[in-house]
């Protein structure tokens, strides 16, 4: 089963114009490049945006392709093939707040929402759009999980191959979601670090030359699909941003980009311009930028993952020095908590809310509670907190036993006994 | 952590006047009942609808609630403290159609993008309101999986208790993800008609008494929700409705109200009247209704169930006379297929489309097939099927080995191996 890939000639990049290097500012042109070719430095995706409204937002697909003047893609993206990500769920959070003694107005953002329930859905939409306009045909990546699926599940409904790698320790759920696509899902005996170097050796080479890796020479465009987090914070709020905002952190690409897209709407007069605090939160078992915004380091430095929070296990995070700076820009802070707070954490989002994160997003309540005790995080002021995946992806997590309060006989007198010796 | 249940005095149940009985017509005022004083037959909900536009609907929230004019809630139930499911995507799905070899449009209504991931948060949003009304603080319910997890994030978010009752052998992945909302999860030595039988036995009971069962004495408020699906098809398509509908059946009733839905949207001048066929499908180990439609009985014969199709095993189905009422009254057909079959139409959905159903996804897929295959389903008209929930909820079906096309070393040589060796 396959389709023609359609390329379009004209802005098939949209109001992107150019990639420029985000340490030394030289720039490169629209290509499969990720790296400057002056200085080594990420590149990012530059624009020349128009006039963008509200109105024109507002009249576009309830999908994050109501946001295509705002990124690499072209204006009739929302008619391709695609999953149509976005546009998830923010949920005011009064249970969530009281239980963290928040009294200012708490929002949950759920990505869980997404086609294959993460945030990864976003991202992997924008680079498939400019793998396809760049001549790729197979869509590739390294993955902690979620990009996996989303990867697997975004090539089969464009009619594309797949080749995820993904370190052959990851949760059985998220594996066995991504196989059911059909696509090639190659364990690496390794961390996710030794994944992302192998992808960087698999550039250039035969076996992979037609292969688009999402987040390695895609990744300038791969990274913009996270700013839409952002804008729908914003649009959802009423077109304003919120005081505080708390990220969860793996390789810092999110956290970045949402602050990156509140500036872009300021810069286009969509929001009004206010102080805004970025926060980050990462797992105890994984926290390079956490340790490194704690000691006060520019540098982040690597660490060996372990932790549950397996799609925050990045050692190396190629933004982490960028998430530094957007959270001291802002005046925000960076926490991190134990395995053990972790997993109250995704029980306490999913009691208060009924929503039922996956190990990030208990990393990010966790965080948000332990910032709070630390006076970091404002009590008083309106906080969006970010939960970037679902939890039956990672249901081992929190199972106990069989899951169940009891297994009785059905009749009433048995129920009964188990109600009432609760 | 709780909250105040905010009872409305003022049109409670919206446009609902009155409830009113399926088999004789009797009427019954708006309570907790679900079968008629004078016959036993069951009860539905009827209302006075006033005028309903299309800029009335669309003006509304990006949720369920955008029909709440046609639901028996307040008609600010927006505002309350619940998950707002519905608006899930419909997918235009080329590469399926090509693979069954349907050549008029065909569309997948993919319900796994709801809040737990599957349709029933749509009934029970509906039932949670009308249980606030009428006065119970717990949501319960008998289940087969999707129902308890739906009614376990609901009573969560809602600030209420809740109390599900399930078959004890039950996929384990339903089970932990319902856990994890705190809740009452009580595993029922028996098959689901048994644990239908004990919740009916609960009623009236004392350790229940504040016990709202969506499905039991909520059921009429609880059925309306599943026209949502029916609203959104025909809205979604641009106000109007499609030549076929393949719904998968399990009580009968999400088949029965998506029509029903169609007939209200044609009354009030929402859509053009024109002939729809209604198509259900079951699995060869839990088949009733297709047994009931084939054989051209009026009664549907309960049968013991024997299908991985856990969500569909309902072997005496409440609605099951209804839903073949409306599939002979619009000349549709009901199919059914063995769990290898359901299996294949997992991995076809997933294949061609990127949506990873459940079970009962692969169980309308692999029925549609069979349906083309047999000439009752017409290959060259505009044909919707339901997908109603989510892969991750019943990954032992498709799960092979540990998931990998390949585990290997990370270098280059590696994975050139596996990719010319595939």
């Amino acid at each position: 089963m396959s389709v023609t890939l359609e390329r379009i000639e004209t802005a098939p990049f949209g109001a992107a114009t150019h990639l420029v290097c985000r340490a030394c500012g030289a720039h490169a042109k629209l290509g499969a490049d990720y790296s400057c070719w002056e200085c080594f430095g990420p590149l990012e995706v530059a624009y020349e945006f128009g006039t963008v409204t509200r109105e024109q937002i507002q009249s576009g697909p309830f999908s994050l392709w109501r946001y295509a003047p705002l990124l690499p893609v072209p204006a009739n993206i929302a008619e391709s093939r695609n999953l149509a990500p976005g546009m998830t769920r923010l949920h005011r959070a009064d249970n969530l707040a009281k239980a963290l003694g928040i009294t200012g107005t708490l929002w949950v953002k759920d990505d869980s929402g997404n086609p294959t329930h993460s945030f990864k859905d976003r991202v992997v939409a924008v680079a498939q759009s400019a793998g396809i306009q760049l001549g790729f045909n197979t869509l590739a990546c390294a993955s902690t999980g979620n990009l996996a699926h989303a990867v697997a599940a975004a090539a089969a409904r464009a009619g594309q191959k797949s080749v995820v790698l993904v370190p052959s320790n990851l949760e059985q759920h998220k594996i066995q979601a991504t196989a059911a696509y059909n696509g090639h899902v190659i364990g690496i005996e390794g961390n996710y670090d030794d994944v992302n170097r192998l992808c960087g050796e698999l550039i250039g080479e035969e076996v992979s030359s037609n292969w688009g890796f999402v987040n390695v020479n895609l990744r300038p465009y791969y990274a913009e699909g996270s700013k839409t987090v952002g804008y729908e914070i914003a649009e959802q709020l009423g077109w304003r941003l919120p005081d505080q905002v708390v990220i969860p952190v793996a390789s810092g690409a999110l956290l970045t980009k949402v602050d990156k897209g509140w500036r872009e709407f300021v810069q286009l007069g969509l929001v009004e311009d206010r102080p805004w605090r970025v926060f980050g939160a990462q797992a105890t078992g994984c926290n390079p930028v956490s340790t490194a915004w704690s000691q006060g380091n520019d540098v982040v430095r690597p660490v060996k993952p372990d932790t549950i929070a397996k799609s925050l296990a990045i050692g190396n995070p190629a933004d982490g020095p960028y998430a530094l700076d957007a959270v001291r820009r802002t005046n925000g802070a960076v926490g991190d908590v134990t395995d053990a707070e972790v997993i109250e954490g995704i029980r306490l989002l999913a009691e208060c809310e009924g929503i039922f994160g996956e190990t990030s997003g208990g990393v990010t309540v966790a965080v948000t509670r332990k910032l709070l005790a630390e006076g970091l995080l404002d009590p008083t002021a309106e906080t969006v907190i970010v939960n970037t995946g679902e939890g039956l992806k990672t249901l081992d997590a929190v199972a106990t036993g069989n899951g169940f309060s009891a297994t009785i006989s059905p009749n009433v007198e048995s129920v009964a006994k188990v109600i009432e010796g609760a």
